[in-house]
């Protein structure tokens, strides 16, 4: 028997906000807790076609499964008419090594836990009283941040920073319909907000420190490889408190490890974001806090699991 | 649409003899002239389970292809009816990075492209008229090494060595049906023949260097993580000719890397295999030559291309 194959609107249909905010908080403390178990991510890269592949394991300690995930990106397929990214996640009993399901489901897992992880931890550090949002990037994690942190607290304005004026006001559009208050924003606007989300592939900061005010929580979710960069290193310099969703992947790829190679902080400067997420925290009012998420394997564990129990039911 | 999943009976079907030797060869010769691309693999541990897992992934420059393969060993099954082993392998478009399709091969093409790189090595390096063979191990590789290398070259008579008496009668037994002279043996005599076949799971040495005899050619394919060890560095010390499939992985948990850290070889004392398959080099005939073999994702990608593109015929 092979095994069986679940497509992204089956996958669409059981993998709920609330079962994947539950999914990546319990797997985000877990991992903070060393429960977890995330071996370095496999690369392959692909110059002549300008794609990249990124495999990628989890598991939770004494989850019945683990995961294989194998993400794409071919950055010319739009040309030909077909999206950049395309994967799969293989779910496997780690009772038995059998493989349980294949679930195509065409990043949309991926981009769910990045929502999920992203809205939590950004919630967790802000201030009770945080009110306006900005995000950096008009992409589809700009999309998601906004919704899924505005599912856990309101938002009285969302600020847009984008290098395309257009898309940016096409996303503020679609903010407006949603029944949010969003306008686009300069860099320097968007840096004062109270909440700063930044979501870009962008390879060189897209703020700068000076204009994040006292009181400003930052999470970028962008910083996924060592050559790029979405914090300076000097937001870094000036944080209360600095989380990672992975103190070794930072390190080595996220905008914590430009931090730490800049001289900004030290390398043992953060703490677990999971960790925040356990339980309530002191925060000043007046700190700056800053998370910067690289991505675990351990969440696409869970959220796997917690898919494919629903889709067996 | 999601990628098509074949069974293990499609794939067996047109998986043969020629076309896994044919993709085993080329993908060898590639491999040793860095026309591949192989990651690192990805690895986890399950001690509760006593299971383990390795993701490997490989590239043939140029290929249409490429290939992640996900493997299982958990040895405890057997307790519950299951096969230790599983997996399967995702077959990749290096042109757009999406999954073409999910070969679940139960491990047939890993077991294949082994035989098919163990035979081809052990055919090129030994002496053209060697004709003893000795194996070490009773399971699946003693099994298919014999027979891929029957179908390369006459063998005189079969040589198992083997931990366990019963099974050791057994394959030879199995062997004597399939027409070869086949008897149990010794360690000492089995490391006397003209071809030496290791197989097994060991972790310490299963022949002494001292009974191996001038002009025999010595194949090891069972050292695939850092705490095997098949083959005793003096062999090393020995040889005239060492090969490795793949000079890092050799290096890092083959028993090439035995060797290199005993002091009996240099760590630039090996040649790659594939160089030995890419025409016709002076072997001296009492020269005592080892090849190590540790198992390479490019291969992997050749072959699943290979029986993908009979599939889809």
């Amino acid at each position: 028997m092979t095994p069986p194959v679940f497509d992204a609107a089956a996958i669409e249909r059981v993998a709920t906000t609330d079962l994947v905010l539950d999914a990546v908080r319990d797997a985000l403390i877990a991992h903070a807790k060393g429960q977890t178990t995330v071996p370095p991510p496999l690369h392959l890269q692909f110059p002549d076609a300008d794609g990249d592949c990124h495999v990628k394991a989890g598991l939770v300690t004494g989850a019945h499964d683990f995961t294989v995930k194998i993400a794409t990106g071919f950055y010319r397929n739009p040309a030909a008419g077909l999206s950049c990214q395309h994967g799969l996640v293989c779910v496997v009993s780690a009772r038995t090594g059998q493989v349980r399901a294949i679930l195509d489901d065409k990043g949309l897992l991926t981009s769910r836990r990045t929502a999920a992880a992203g809205a939590l931890i950004t919630h967790a550090m802000a201030r009770p009283n945080a009110a306006t949002l900005a995000v950096f990037g008009t992409g589809e994690q700009a999309r998601l941040q906004v919704a899924w942190l505005a599912g856990l607290r309101p938002i009285s304005t969302v600020l847009v920073h984008g290098r395309h004026p257009g898309r940016t006001r096409a996303l503020c559009e679609e903010f407006t319909a949603q029944g949010h208050r969003a306008r686009p924003a300069s860099a320097e606007e968007a840096a004062g907000a109270d909440m700063v989300l930044t979501t870009t592939p962008a390879t060189s900061p897209v703020l700068q420190a000076v204009h994040v005010r006292p009181g400003t929580h930052v999470t970028g979710i962008g910083t996924d490889m060592p050559h790029k960069n979405e914090l300076p290193p000097d937001l870094f310099a000036r944080a209360a408190l600095i989380a990672t969703d992975d103190h070794e992947q930072c390190l080595d790829h996220g905008d914590f490890g430009h931090a730490v190679r800049a001289g900004a902080t030290t390398a043992t400067g953060d703490l677990p974001a999971g960790l925040l997420l356990d339980g309530p925290f002191a925060r000043p009012d007046e700190a700056v806090t800053v998370a910067d998420l690289t991505g675990v394997g351990a969440l696409d564990a869970a959220v796997a699991s917690a898919v494919l129990r629903e889709l067996a039911r």
